[in-house]
C-alpha cells in the first residue's frame, strides 16, 4: 500500500493510492498517517479496505510529508562505501548517527529554502524508513516487525553549518525545509528487497547521484537494531539511511545549490520528488 | 507559576502549585502542559485562575516530566568555561549542539536505568528551558517572548557511547531514562536573573557539582537565538544549556554511576530531583 498526506502545510489529511493508482481520501477512517495509525494492526485494517469507495483527491492537491507528528528524525552518515571514499573520510566501523530537527520536515515537492547566510547547501537522495511500533534493543531478525514503511528523503545539508560551526552535524541538517519526505509511505510488502533499490538525483536535469542500496555499509535492519541499542524508537520516528556518491561537496571543485535550481530525485518503487531552490526569507522572525 | 505533570508514565495530567505551594489538578482546564498550552497567552490564562478551588493532587502521586509531547530535545555541550577546562577541551567559539532522543525524557524522581553494556554512565546538572512559541531567526532581545519556562534537567550521559562509538554525541545522550525534567516548569516571571542561578548535584550524599549559571560561556538568550538560526523552534521543544564542573568523567580517576547509587540535584528556584540508579532491564525487546 502507498499512503500519503495531502493539503496545506500543517493541515494535512491522510490518503492512500487505490489499486488503479488513484488518490483516495482516508480522513473518514483515520485522523492522520502518524503515531498509532502506523502499527501493523492499524495498517492491516487500512489494507483490508475497498478504497474504490473513498473520495478522490485531486492531483492538484499539495502533497505533504508522508508521515505526521515525527518525534525523532535520525540520520545516518557515510553509510555508502563509495560515498565515504568521495567524502575523503574513512569507512565507518559503526554507524554514524546524527539528528535532523523534526521541524525541517516538508512535502516531497515543496520548495527548498536556502538558509540565511548559506553558501554550501547540498543534496542527498536517501532511503528513509518510518517506525511503526515502540522498540528498544531490537534484534536484527525482528526489525521487519517494527517498520511501518519506506519513503524517499532528500537529506538536504548545509556543509558549512554542518562542519564549520563548532561541532556536531545537526546545525547543518535541520534547517527549515531540509527534510522532504514522500511522496508515498510504501508498506514493506511492496518492497521485494530493500537492499536492492536504485537511488538517483538530478540538478537542473543533470544526473548527480545514481546508486543502489546494495552498497550500504550497514544494511537497513542492522541500522535499526543498532540505533535501538541507544534509544527507544517510537511510532512515527524516521530514520534516513545515508546517501550514495554524487553530492555537491564531493565534487572538484564543490558544487552547491543556488536559488532557481531544480532538484529531482527518486528511489526504486518509492516514487519521485521535485524541488525548487529559493532564496532565504528575510523576515521570518514570526516563526514557522 | 510552577506547573507540573503527575500520574503514571505516559498518562500524566497537568497541575500547578497554588500560592501556598499546594499541588492542584488543572486537568479540568487544560489537557496537558504541552504544545499550544505553553504559549504566553495560554500561560497568562492559567496565571489568572484562582487555584484554591481546584482539586488537590496528593504528594504521593508520581511526578512526570514537567512538559509533554517534546518534539526536539537539544543539548548544549561544554557551555561552562570551568567544565570545558575539566574536560580537557578547548573553550568553544560557538555553541556545540547535540540531540537527546525525546523518548529518554522521564520524571524528576524516576529511576535512571543503566543501558545494557554501559560502563561510563555519568551525571550533569543543567538549567533547561522550554519553548513556548514557534520561532525562527530570533534576535537575542526577543528571546524572552518565546520562553515558556525553566526546569532542571539531569543530562545523563554514557561517555563510552558518546565518545567511542563512531562519531556524534547523541548515541550516549538519549538512552531510556536519560532525560529527567522537572519537578516544576517555572515561568520566567519567577526568575529574577537566569544568569545567576546556583546548580548542585550530589551522588550518595557527596557533593559533586556546585556551580552557577554565571559562568556560562553562551548565555541562555544567546543560545536560543543561535539555535534558531539553524532550525525552527516549536512549542514544547526543550533546550538544556550545559553543565558546570564536577562530572564523573572529569575526575582523576573518572568515577561513573553504578546500580544502587542515589543522585540528588537542584537549580536555584527550580526545585530538586532525586534519582536511584538501577541495573539494565534484560528483556526490553517489547519496547518502551
Amino acid at each position: 500500500m502507498k499512503l500519503f498526506r495531502f493539503g496545506g502545510p500543517g493541515q494535512e489529511k491522510p490518503g492512500a493510492l487505490d489499486k488503479d493508482g488513484i488518490r483516495r481520501d482516508l480522513s473518514s477512517v483515520i485522523d492522520d498517517i502518524a503515531g498509532a495509525a502506523l502499527s501493523r494492526e492499524a495498517i492491516a485494517r487500512l489494507a483490508a479496505l475497498d478504497l474504490s469507495g473513498f473520495p478522490v483527491v485531486p492531483d492538484s492537491e499539495r502533497l505533504g510529508a508522508c508521515v505526521g507528528a515525527v518525534g525523532n528524525f535520525i540520520g545516518v552518515g557515510l553509510n555508502y562505501a563509495d560515498h565515504a571514499v568521495e567524502a575523503g573520510l574513512p569507512i565507518p566501523t559503526e554507524p554514524i548517527l546524527f539528528n535532523k530537527a523534526p521541524s525541517c520536515i516538508g512535502g516531497p515537492n515543496d520548495d527548498i529554502i536556502l538558509p540565511r547566510g548559506s553558501t554550501k547547501t547540498d543534496w542527498e537522495v536517501e532511503l528513509a524508513l518510518v517506525i511503526g511500533e515502540p522498540a528498544s534493543y531490537v534484534e536484527e531478525a525482528d526489525v521487519p516487525e517494527i517498520i511501518a514503511g519506506y519513503c524517499i528523503c532528500n537529506d538536504v545539508s548545509e556543509r558549512a553549518f554542518q562542519n564549520e560551526r563548532g561541532g556536531q552535524w545537526m546545525k547543518g541538517k535541520g534547517c527549515p525545509t531540509f527534510g522532504p519526505l514522500g511522496p508515498w509511505l510504501v508498506t514493506p510488502d511492496e518492497i521485494a528487497d530493500v537492499q536492492n533499490l536504485g537511488l538517483w538525483l538530478s540538478v537542473n536535469g543533470q544526473e548527480m547521484q545514481n546508486g543502489t542500496t546494495g552498497t550500504m555499509i550497514f544494511g537497513v535492519y542492522q541500522l535499526v537494531s543498532h540505533i535501538s541499542q541507544f534509544m527507544i524508537l517510537e511510532p512515527g520516528d524516521v530514520i534516513t539511511t545515508g546517501t550514495p556518491p554524487g553530492v555537491g561537496f564531493g565534487m572538484k571543485p564543490p558544487l552547491y545549490l543556488k536559488a532557481g535550481d531544480v532538484i529531482e530525485l527518486g528511489v526504486g518503487g518509492l516514487g519521485t520528488q521535485h524541488q525548487r531552490v529559493v532564496q532565504p526569507i528575510d523576515h521570518a522572525d514570526d516563526g514557522g
